[in-house]
């Protein structure tokens, strides 16, 4: 039986195929998809799950709106990451379809129905900075018991990359991540030590282009892949190709096992100065801090595998490599 | 034609004559309550609203229940002030009447639907922590233009009571205060400075027992009256009576010319440590805070004229200085 | 018998008028002069306090240079208050003598010797930031119980002046005032609010002139209080005149009948942010902060009468005064 | 020709082992020892210099005694790891003589005459707390010129060990690093990374015991070693050794070959609460942090052989193995 989850997201080249992973993988239910500000605006955030969604063929997947900021502090992007539209590098993007997108409800209220109605309870991925699920917390405390888990990308054991201590996503809304660190409900933490072994390497980007035969929807894939190439070695000096955060996540529920987990007490920075932002994780078990799951490793070559397989199914669902959509994509 | 408001409140000694105020003078509209966590947990804090509407003979009023712990902290309640059922001080009080709560929906979404059918833009007054209102705004920034103005009880120019540095109502959720003084609607803040010359003397209650004949319904307000001068003198050693800060919001609205006011940049303290919930006030304008109006000075004697106007109303609708009901209350 | 005083100072147009009243007044014994960094950097705040003892004609005292920076911090000064030289505003200053200088040591380790040799404990009077002192009790603890009391101006109970919530003295050199607040000794605190008191009206200046006939020492004493109240109509809407924040500390050693004070908490805010440099004010006792003596009303009347004394006797010693200096000063 | 070297330490099971390597290595000219509070009390550390540098035969090194407490804050002991005296886990140790320590002067008026006098730059090694360098940088700035480098144990790049986020010797004493970090002079950080990969096995102890043939000196290392494992196991759950953090910073003056060195901005924090004492470190180069070398990597073989040359020198020259000097030691 597949495992419902739901994926809060901020596209964003790694959100992208994060979402391709949910919504191709047996193991996995994706109930739906909400949207934060995050690596770029929310109107585009919104916008680019929209387009990416229809891209990748997952008609039955609608998009909830979220919080266009964080909960109370200015809104922070990553255009340098992510170029202007959040989704930069390719001219190859279907025609932007409103119908992927459900907005008769904010996506806090809206997921508090959804959880309170839910047969069994939920798991809630987020790839984005933790607004959206912050809120419900504190909104809606009744949701709790029908939240299974919550899984996300963000944070850091070590330095961070956005500041020289914090993550981007943490350090973009570390008031909701302390929210959600301190709710009560079980949380995972897939940090940046984790998330930087997900490399995507030329040799990555051969089987994709391989296995799809360079399909229109594969080169869509591997443009934006090699946007993002191109300004983690700016940005960050990376070599080997860039991380593929945000999809680690969604490997995490579908393969545990191929992740190593520490349970410890991790701390949310909230005061403002050079470590705002930082999950100070405490390795030697000396603190009170609330207690998390923090994956500690991964094995890069079998999230690929995953990887691959949901780029191929997708591959096979794709409008855009069908001859007949191929006008009005 | 009368100002339409809204109340948000924690009741609490001073709230409960906030209410009365609110409700008795005819230049305001009042539309309904809000009740938030803050002097004591939210479920005292909605009763004790429900118990004094009803004391107050005010039964057009529903009480809709809010947040019942801060955005992001712990709650803290103030039982040294308050006691332990938050209206401590007598056994005068009428029976608890569930039909003055509207619990169909919380707060902040009752409110978000309240503001955007609103006629007209509604003064949003709050007399404890600013929970209610902040979780308002990041989540509905739609209902920014159907706010004239939120006035609030809370803060200081100088010291704080509660911490060294904060005023209790903001010490206990900055973070909604932030979001708040930062969100672009007009703020006014009624200070510590103002709500200490509200001194409810030994001649205020004469003249409160005076005018209403020692009737049932007076008796309950001096009864609650002496209790908070008990405890206002232990803990801050004031020994001409306590302070009746939250009514001075509503006389700000119905008498604005008792007050002087002058509008500066005001910070809000959301590091943690000795400032923490502190309102950083620039008066002389060196820095680029949110500019907040901040009243200076009220006229105490004006204000008792007022408050002594809506005790002796109150007293006229009080179900329980009516025989018929004097059973039931 | 006469107190013993040791000054700290960072001349500065109040520090100036400090050292008149410390060096000419009989209750007072001054030992000498140290300098800091401050009103503007150490190399003219050590050029300006030899310029003015001279000028005043304090021909025993010399002065010890100390510290140029604050102890973990950037300098900071305030030209805008005090003008480039940190005494602006005449041209009639006497020509500088080195000879007013015992740079042999620096202020920190002469000090320490000079209170290890002191036959009776020496009070300790600061009119900048606490830098010098700060290292003193840090490097020397052994010299404690040989200070009587240390009394400084700065901090404030309320609002800051160079920042919105601390005061120049405190700010400048936070950690200095921490270790000193930590030190154990018995601390007294001249903050704003009391120095504000001390406004140089007009008619405090034509005293000045008639008393001293219009002397060369008097127009030099009048023409820095004008420049300084220029500065602070500017900067910070004084219209009234100019406050004589620093000899305020000397008046308080004097005349001790003419101010009332409090015993209180006192923290110091080190960290980072809007509050740095606060002196948080514990007024209702409720914290462990360390006690400090601080200073809540000051007679002005009283004051300016003592400030008056010390600048006639003052002007009876200049060089400024005698045709036989005239040519040399 | 050798290094001229000052130590500063605050013995401490692996001080006294970097004041082996740094007294027996020919590339080095150990100039003296002063002495920290840290690790225990300034007493303590200082006896235990005294008590070390006689069992190891430094019979011309003498111990200049630095301060007793932190710039700005209470003291703060490491009992859990070094024990009681600082220097637990043996009977064996000579008994005290005082002829090693001069305490005609404290270690910062000593070191800057000491400086000032140098015909050469002097490099200054900290493996304690860095209160001594860091006031001697405050008081006596003229100094700089005349210091070649100051290399330091202390911070870490990802997790603390002493707190979550900081290392024991930074968390001591963080306005003191503050100071050096931001003194201009050539700073080099020897983080728990590298520390940490310095293990004492078993192999190590075996190897000592065989080259010293179980000399009376070399049960007194192993010993102390021992318990070093022993509290490291219980506290940090070290189960392979305990790590010789100080000596790293001598074995990377003699041979900086054995390790890798990466320059980047990294600051102390300062502000209280969870990140106090963090050294945070810029790894992608996206601030304007004052700029340290930071060692990465360390061959931990190496750093061995060098630690079993100077032990087995110093076991060559330790009173304690001379039949003659047995009884008095």
């Amino acid at each position: 039986m597949s495992l419902p989850i739901w994926l809060d997201c901020d596209p964003g080249h790694d959100d992208a195929m994060a979402i391709v992973l949910a919504g191709y993988n047996s193991k996995l239910n994706l109930l739906g998809i909400s949207t934060c500000h995050g690596n770029q605006s929310h109107d585009k955030t919104l916008r680019n799950a929209a387009l990416f969604v229809k891209a990748a063929g997952l008609t039955n997947i609608r998009i909830i709106p979220g919080q266009d900021k964080p909960i109370m502090r200015k809104s922070l992007a990553a255009p340098d990451i992510h170029g202007e539209s959040g989704l930069d590098g390719t001219h190859e993007m279907p025609v932007f379809d409103p119908r992927f997108i459900n907005d008769s409800e904010k996506a806090v209220p809206y997921l508090s129905r959804l959880l309170l109605q839910a047969p069994t309870p939920v798991t809630l991925v987020a790839t984005g900075p933790l607004t959206n699920y912050g809120l419900l917390l504190t909104l809606y405390p009744e949701v709790i018991p029908k939240i299974k888990k919550i899984v996300f990308m963000g944070g850091s054991i070590g330095p961070g990359n956005y500041s020289a201590a914090a993550e981007f996503n943490i350090l973009v809304d570390p008031e909701a991540a302390h929210i959600v660190f301190n709710s009560g409900v079980h949380v995972c933490m897939v940090p940046l030590e984790v998330s930087h072994t997900a490399i995507v390497t030329d040799r990555v980007l051969e089987q994709l282009d391989t296995r799809c035969k360079s399909s229109p929807f594969s080169r869509l894939v591997i443009e934006l892949l090699l946007f993002f190439k191109k300004t983690y070695e700016e940005v960050f000096q990376f070599n080997q190709g860039p991380p593929l955060h945000d999809p680690c996540t969604i490997a995490y529920l579908i393969a545990p096992e191929i992740f190593t987990v520490k349970t410890m007490g991790v701390d949310v920075v909230t005061d403002n100065g050079p470590c705002l932002g930082q999950t100070v994780c405490d390795i030697y078990g000396r603190t009170s801090y609330p207690k998390i799951d923090v994956t500690m490793t991964m094995d890069p070559d079998a999230f690929f595998r995953l990887m691959l397989d949901a780029w191929v199914k997708a591959d096979g669902q794709s409008p855009m490599n069908q001859s007949c959509h191929l006008k009005t994509v």
